[in-house]
């Protein structure tokens, strides 16, 4: 085995006594703009998942998502929590059967060729990679690995992703927050702020997100969150008042009410175009077809349940919609990827 | 006279006769994100102006907004452009009466001392320096040096600033591209890429503007715009699109006629906000006021003249505004500015 890019993170490996390396494992790495999880499993009896297999050790370190923290960064990150979770589950590399790496930023052919290549050097010899978008993962998460229907990722981002059941792949949105993703939390974040930026200057009607955002991000006035929004470009930190927001909308802020509705209907334009262009609903659109919903965004915050609205508006245009919110991380869905012979798989859903 | 901050700069000084210090000037500069210009003016021997004076020397470098290009970038900027432009007066820094930079990303008192500071380190003794936003030296290039009525800027950035008689301020935008700036460069450019990628997976309706902005970017999909708008963040290469857009526009494309038109609407709110709150159109809204109107968005390009439909539109509110489109640079009205005893004026105005 080499020494991986950063020798020093794989130092653990060295110590092992013989055992350290016996009962082979698979590896699922989630990575988004935010953070990176990997889960290791234990290499399953059977070719498929009744039910989420147990998770032998869980690692988790920062965002890896290449447009946002850029390529040496994502990848130093990647392979920290790649040794870091072996490490907690005692076991070298020799003893991985198949990694998946499922990345938010992973939008091409190019990409997913380049990030391949550098898992080869982190993971030598025949463990079986694969790469793919995090959408992909996610899915696999609501569907114990099977691929069939459509995923909504809202987290920092946002991407609709979906599978026919011939096989087709069809995606929206997962753009990137500059080429426009609302519905997004930097998209949801950023017209918060910049309501709090027209409450102040007069463009727009006063606002109570004006007092909550200054007051969530220990600024005093209006003016510093100028300073605030240029110091740093890392999309994560702008998504982190997505509970602000939520908040005062629960206590009836119509500015903040319109953002979130704003975000309801684009996340459910996203999901639409994908049904259609794959036909998941059938010709009448009564057809049921699964969708799985995972990210932040969806979560009920401050007594703000973002998901129950958006699931009621996608319901009014296809009544067989079947809402899954996974009980298991995206790491976990990339572990059953990669067992289901993930290479395969994800040299078709490349998309 | 000190060397500066970047000695090699200032090498010409060296070289100088004392002829070439003789005659006095007057040193104005323009600061964008996308480029900043420097103009000389001689000494005027009025205390205001009646038309606007002549050049004695023009020199132009690369943005210096700091937000878009950093603190360092900016300031190289500025030096750069300020020996160019007194190499080709053939003065050295003795020669200079006064200096007024003229910055956007210049936003509160604390922006303007610390550019105020390094100012004197590149002009020690008793030049008279002025920092202000640069919103303030475009509303001064309409006016020829008197600070009345409103200014609407729309380059890269936008910012709508206004004095009243009585010498209150006022601004609306002018908060950079992320903090929402509809109406800008960069905002309507954003738009078009966004609708070229809602096209390309079914969330919104075909459009001229895919082929075009691609062509124009000389990518082959609409996939490769992720990579290309990510791998460099400057404002100024996504603001650049705009003629583009405005073509499409021109064709009938109605995607191109939606984004356009709303640019018209919002920069005509933050014109609103600021004339409202300095009462500029008196109490009845009929009341004369100057609007100067500067920048690339409002120039006519591909036939499109966005400026005359903006001031259709206010004039729709305000029957009495005067539209003046400054046939001077901003940087001009920053010389007009630091002769008009800038010192004071801009102290007042660093709103």
């Amino acid at each position: 085995m080499k020494r991986g890019r950063n020798r020093e993170l794989w130092e653990f490996e060295r110590e092992m006594t013989s055992n350290g390396a016996e009962g082979r494992v698979i590896v699922g790495v989630d990575g988004g703009a935010t953070s990176t999880v990997c889960v290791c499993i234990a290499v399953p009896g059977t070719a498929y998942f009744d039910e989420p297999p147990s998770v032998l050790a869980r690692a988790e370190s920062s965002g890896s998502n290449h447009n946002s923290v850029g390529d040496d960064a994502a990848k130093l990150a990647l392979e920290k929590v790649l040794a870091d979770a072996l490490m907690k589950a005692h076991r070298c590399r020799s003893a991985v059967q198949a990694v998946c790496l499922s990345l938010s930023g992973v939008d091409n052919t190019s990409d997913q060729q380049r990030m391949h290549q550098w898992l080869r050097e982190v993971f030598p010899g025949d463990v079986k990679l694969a790469v793919c978008n995090d959408s992909v993962a996610a899915l696999a998460s609501g569907t114990l690995g099977r691929l069939h229907g459509c995923v909504l990722v809202a987290g920092t981002g946002s991407i609709a992703f979906g599978v026919s059941e011939d096989g087709q792949t069809a995606r929206a949105a997962g753009v990137g927050p500059l080429l426009g993703e609302p519905g997004s939390g930097y998209s949801i974040s950023q017209q918060a702020l910049a309501a709090v930026m027209r409450a102040h200057d007069g463009r727009g009607p006063p606002t109570s997100l004006s007092k909550a955002v200054l007051q969530r991000l220990e600024l005093s006035s209006p003016q510093e969150l100028i300073g605030w929004m240029y110091k740093d470009y890392s999309w994560a930190r702008v998504a982190a008042i997505v509970p602000t927001v939520k908040s005062c909308a629960a206590m009836g802020d119509p500015v903040a009410v319109k953002v979130l509705a704003n975000a309801v209907e684009e996340l459910a334009i996203s999901v639409k175009a994908v049904v259609r262009r794959l036909n998941l609903a059938g010709e009448n659109g009564t057809k049921p077809f699964p969708l799985v919903m995972v990210g932040g965004v969806l979560e009920v915050d401050n007594g703000w349940d973002l998901c129950a609205q958006l699931v009621d508006h996608i319901k009014g245009f296809y009544p067989g919609v079947k809402p899954i919110q996974p009980k298991i991380e995206p790491a976990l869905g990339a572990a059953m990827l990669a067992w289901c012979s993930c290479s395969g798989l994800t040299n078709s859903l490349s998309g």
